[in-house]
């Protein structure tokens, strides 16, 4: 019995053994969870119960792979208000999550072999997608405005690549965001490669501090940017819903693919979240959430400030789930954490040795700061530091 | 731009256009529908009300690829009481549908030109699944009780083969259920020629008339058998809720696969189907299902009986969703719905042509009884016979 090659790829990815790292006495700051006690359990109870009361008949039934118009008209007007796009339901197809939107993304362009440039570092779940359809990776560094776009240009002249995969808004892992001018770069280097840009922008709603940038598709002149969304960080990831905007030519081809995955998502689940769009303010619910992400942001930027070595960088993202810690180089933080802040402070993060395609750079890590309580920052955050300081220098522990 | 060489034969599958071929006036028998005036509507409703008052703070977060335990506790006790295994809830992955576990099977199994045994006719999504990973297909034709074993075996002797998928109970489309022997003798041979086996079983809850065989799985001495089962035909489609059972070592990347693919499957979905089968009995719900099927079933057969030229087959399922009509050699079924069937006579049925791997047999068709009232299946199937009969005896159609 002899598994595909890609699957031995995919299997080794190790996003079990990161996210494995947390228990009921660990500190962890490795997830990517919201916070779940900002979940709207009433308002979400009530609409399902009332798209059961509204829909007999039809809400158990099979719909379509698109997915229920209702819910596609509601995003693409909110996509056009929020990002002055001009998109039509059939613009969209919803997806289980963002997720889907890169497998499908992949599915759709990727022979063996193929070129994909990704950010280093990138979103670890990206990554393990791509593998499945075994492409050859450019990894191109990713600086405090976003991708650093004289390399793109460089790995585009150089080699042949079919997809540019990029988190523009509050980017996984670092928290970063894309500058306007090189969002607009980047469309103009697909146009002159042709190449397609995946746009993948699930915390874009999540701002706390500056103001709101384009979105990539916002410059797309040759329908070449495929962007993802997601209710998972903005409503519940347990809905499994995300959606997929597309020129028609790629649309009907993800959605043929989509339909060859799994048919289409929960009928049922999207009425749901568009009940709950009608009964609701979502906006005003992003907006509450954002107020204790910020201080959540906030409280953890404070703690770092205080508490980290002052060879450890880390930056100020202005929205989002995460922030990025940079060590001395050749500091590992994978040993790091397996051999000493795991087992002796209980606290948990993301290395950054697994969320490169090159799998090249052991000292930075990824931080959360959505799912842990402000205590638990305060104080997770004077264990990190310590632990940092007894690993960076040791002469100094005693002394404490 | 470029798309990846699967994409473009997945989105030639021809799904679209066979399901189109239903409008409001437009009697079809071409959907795989159940009937949704027999699902549980309120006991659901009530299903998810219950999940989100006892499981707050913890119902919309994520939760594991693998799935909500006690669902699968549930799933692993009623197929060991139904079919005398002996699994444990974490010999199961829950799936978006049973669609999805054809998805990761061939996504762990098959890299391009790959050896794929299928039944002629078979699934034809099952067919879009396997198109996206490039296999080269070998069909062995459907007999009355199943594959012919000894063109299987002629295949397996005669070609690099790595998985054989077949639908065992109530076959999609013949409605054939497989023999015993014929099972045993599957398994045998996948040992002999180091295959696996994709037991593809969503209607196996479905008999009507006769006895329950044993699943293939259950022969299964070396964990060759992949199971798939689903809760679409036995409680809602819109729950997009399946599952798969299959041996540690494969279960485990097959996991891995479902994160790479779509994180996880609805936490929310599951825990509400799970609060359903502890309010209600899932049995008695789904015998009052088959009452009604069965009904439909012998409206269709009688019908059948008294309309079809005497030239036209027609098979006798004990269970599922559809049986088979075999028209005489020659008759070409696809351009007899496009051109008479459907725009005269405003009734269609799934040609054979696209549900065969071959693509080479024009003359059957598949019927479904399960999501059309008694009284259209009397008026459809008269309309189909004598559509039927100015096709296939001309001089006959004056003196009706």
């Amino acid at each position: 019995m002899k598994f595909a090659q890609r699957t031995v790829k995919t299997s080794s990815a190790g996003l079990d053994a990161i996210f494995a790292a947390s228990g009921p006495n660990v500190i962890s700051f490795a997830g990517g969870y919201p916070d779940a006690t900002l979940f709207p359990e009433h308002a979400m109870q009530a609409a399902f119960s009332e798209s059961f009361a509204q829909h007999s008949g039809s809400l158990l039934q099979y719909s379509t792979t698109a997915g229920y118009l209702p819910l596609r008209e509601k995003l693409a007007d909110r996509m056009n208000r929020r990002d002055h796009l001009n998109l039509k339901a059939d613009d969209i197809l919803l997806t289980q999550g963002a997720q889907q939107g890169i497998d499908l993304t992949a599915r759709l362009l990727l022979d063996k072999g193929d070129g994909v440039i990704v950010e280093g570092p990138t979103y670890i779940g990206g990554l393990a997608a791509f593998d499945a359809y075994e492409p050859t990776y450019y990894e191109v560094p990713i600086e405090e405005d976003g991708m650093d776009i004289t390399k793109l240009q460089k790995a585009l002249m150089q080699h042949q690549v079919k997809l540019i995969y990029t988190i523009p808004d509050f980017q996984n892992p670092t928290g970063t965001v894309m500058s306007v001018e090189k969002r607009q770069a980047m469309v103009q280097l697909a146009n002159q490669y042709d190449v397609v840009i995946l746009e993948d922008s699930p915390y874009r709603d999540l701002r706390y501090t500056g103001e709101n940038l384009p979105t990539i598709k916002s410059f797309d002149t040759e329908g070449r940017v495929i962007s993802l969304g997601s209710f998972s960080k903005i409503l519940a990831p347990s809905l499994r819903l995300g959606w997929l905007t597309a020129a028609p030519e790629l649309l009907a081809a993800l959605t043929a693919l989509k339909a060859a995955a799994d048919v289409e998502s929960s009928h049922l689940v999207a009425v749901a979240v568009d009940t709950f769009m009608n009964d609701n303010d979502l906006d005003a619910h992003i907006d509450a959430m954002k107020q204790v992400y910020q201080t959540k942001r906030d409280a953890m930027l404070n703690a770092l400030e205080r508490y980290m070595p002052k060879d450890v960088h880390f930056n100020h993202p202005d929205g989002g789930f995460f922030l990025w810690l940079t060590l001395p180089e050749g500091f590992d933080m994978q040993h790091f954490m397996t051999a000493e802040l795991l087992p002796e402070y209980n606290v948990s993060l993301v290395p950054s040795h697994h969320l490169y395609a090159s799998k090249s750079i052991e000292n930075g890590a990824r931080l959360n700061f959505t799912n842990v309580s402000e205590a638990t920052i305060e104080s997770g955050i004077k264990m990190l530091g310590q632990a940092l300081n007894d690993a960076l220098h040791p002469a100094q522990v005693n002394q404490i």
